[in-house]
């Protein structure tokens, strides 16, 4: 049997550590050339199989591809691109198999969120349908650690430690000026639907009285009332307070409480400015000083202060990928199955993609305390194995050296589509 | 001659580093147990001071000292409060010479910008005139790089770094999105008066078409028209945008672009918000989808990613005033004096504080590049050493193990104060 070659992309948000699960899939796939023959990969994620936009890999140097796992960002470009119902579309689907045969393509591996899973299940039955079968897996990647059945989404134990590593140190700025400059200090997190990345700044604190003090998430409606004593009772009692929120929190009528009006492709509303929201309400009513920070792109992209342990699974993942489709594994996605809390253990499962695909996973409900403005010792003890670890990328000249590609076409084969 | 006691104090907005400098005035003064007795610091700044609230660093571990080196924001507090005039406010100068009679303090170290080596320079003044002589060396300490003579102030390098790696990684990440999603990115950083830190951010571009695409310096008004040109010609040549705007950026007719005010203590406007105002301009005018970071204090207070450089000379300064006034210096700062930019090479030097007090310096004309929207190499060959090097912190449980202090409190001699 000869060889068939493998379409790899990256889709939705990029993260610090996409790359890393690039790079697993590619070294992989090259350790394999008895099985696998080039990994194609999709320029703009699955736009770039659309587009037949297709990057040559096997153009990329052993050591350029090495350098992707300490490579923040979609070295391919990603994309926010939703197909839409196999019903509603089946000509974008088609497309791809198209493509895929054109280019001899047995083997599709997408990186992404739910949505992206349920692309990869939907091509992995319509080739079936169209008697071009393609093995598909999908790859775990959300900044948002809401995807079902695995442990943890790479991704995340990264952003995680950004935003515990911020919250610490913005921490001791405040506590450091409070007694005559800014009160209170509000970070604002990225987490549309789940709290996990505001949570993850709980493990900053040591001891009691450290910050941060209030944690706001999606999952609590906020009580205003409620929130403006657990301030004044920190400012009161520590000298200053340190709120960290979700951008996704909502007021108690189920509203965003910073809704900007508008959507992205996969039609999520667009959030931003939770935080000056929040501080205008503290200074309207406590009078205090604020100052407020908006992490945005900087949370996600800083493979600077990457998780160790985060990086790892993200190129475990993408192996894990290539190995399970050589073991003739279809339709499935590699997880993350954790054994022990402490000392941390885990290892590599999978899940099929019918599963996963677009089901949201939230905070359980036991990570969240009793108050609603912090979270449990349980959850705590889930999150602190995702920070451990430094990753640090090589640096020149004072800044990280991360990877340029050369980002070779591969020439078209069939006439333009117009999806 | 018994040795006189030592008073150090942090003032105004902390850094990644002014901790270093504390660690070599420390440390320094424990070397030379026949000339100095015990250092005393500041609770919260000069406030320490007037309120007699005096913290006893000898009862700080040797090993806790040296973790100040690694330790961000002001460990022992500062303040935002700046002494009136002689003149005006004649009694908190003469409560501070009481202060250091009644502790037998014969060195005062005070770690600021511009105001506090006016302070400096004023109680030299006075306890010469008083009849208690107290030898008083300025440490210089500020992120906006804006104290003269000094070739660099400790503090600046290590937002630098940040801000030049923050703009690296985001805009990678807006580069592989930008097809489907962002197309603009902002970010914000400090600076009030001088565009040093958003200037730093220029150090990330690598080749032709790097990011960053257009800075906003508080050096030149905001010429809107060429502003968008600009940023549409890097939408529609790269792809996208990445546009770094200092808080302090003001429009035509001199006003900041964003005012939100109010007042600091030493009588600056308050600013903010300007990121989003720019996010305004070119979403109302171009259309473009836009994301925007507020840095705030993540900038000043990431020593996780301090420049090695930075800290080397904070530490050089704080160990430099020690030395200075043992050798019977007084009424000067220490200063970083340039010998050569490649290979980087420097000394410490001093400079009469008269000639730095409430001297303000801003960005040279020849720094900033004809079209007013980036910096000459002439500024990248200044700014390039003060990011090199990485310093990083111990970690515990995935997070910066920073010093805690005892801050064992030195009993009160006097009566009350108030101001």
């Amino acid at each position: 049997m000869h060889p068939k070659n493998a379409f790899y992309a990256q889709s939705g948000g990029v993260t610090a550590v996409i790359n890393a699960s690039a790079a697993g899939v590619i070294e992989t796939a090259r350790a394999h050339p008895e099985a696998i023959g080039t990994v194609y990969a999709g320029a703009n994620g699955i736009l770039g199989a659309l587009h037949e936009d297709l990057i040559d890999t096997a153009a990329e140097s052993a050591e350029t591809i090495r350098a992707l796992r300490h490579t923040p960002a979609g070295a391919f470009g990603s994309a926010r691109y939703k197909l839409k119902g196999l019903e509603e579309n089946r000509a974008e689907y088609e497309r791809l198999i198209e493509v895929f045969r054109a280019h001899d393509i047995g083997y599709f591996f997408y990186n992404g969120g739910g949505d992206s899973q349920d692309t990869a299940h939907k091509v992995s039955q319509l080739g079936e349908a169209m008697g071009y079968p393609v093995t598909c897996i999908g790859i775990p990647k959300t900044v948002d650690n809401d995807l079902p059945v695995t442990d943890t989404c790479p991704g995340f134990g990264s952003v995680a430690k950004y935003i515990a590593v911020a919250t610490r140190e913005a921490g001791l700025d405040v506590a450091s000026m409070a007694q005559t400059s800014t009160r209170v200090f509000i970070l604002e997190t990225m987490g549309r639907h789940a709290g996990w990345i505001a949570a993850a700044s709980a493990l900053a604190r040591e001891a009691q009285g450290d910050p941060p003090h209030v944690i706001l998430l999606p999952e609590v409606p906020l009580d205003e009332q409620r929130f403006l004593e657990r301030v004044k009772a920190s400012v009161e009692g520590f000298g200053y307070c340190v709120v960290v929120v979700s951008e996704g929190v909502k007021n108690a009528d189920g509203t965003f409480l910073s809704d900007q009006g508008t959507r992205d492709a996969f039609g999520h509303v667009q959030l931003g400015g939770v935080a000056p929201a929040i501080a205008a309400l503290i200074k309207n009513t406590l009078g205090y000083k604020y100052h407020y920070a908006i992490a945005d792109y900087l949370q996600r992209a800083a493979r600077h202060i990457a998780s160790a342990t985060d990086v790892e699974q993200a190129y475990a993942v993408g192996q894990a990928a290539v190995e399970q489709a050589l073991a003739g594994r279809n339709a499935i996605m590699p997880t993350i199955v954790r054994e022990s809390d402490a000392p941390y253990r885990w290892h590599v499962g999978e899940v099929a993609l019918a599963e996963v695909a677009n089901v949201e996973a939230r905070m359980p409900a036991e990570f969240i305390d009793a108050s609603g403005f912090f979270v449990t010792d349980a959850c705590l003890r889930y999150l602190r194995p995702l920070i451990a670890g430094e990753d640090y990328p090589p640096y020149r000249d004072g800044l990280p050296d991360y990877a340029r590609l050369r980002g070779e076409r591969v020439t078209p084969r069939l006439p333009d589509f117009r999806a």
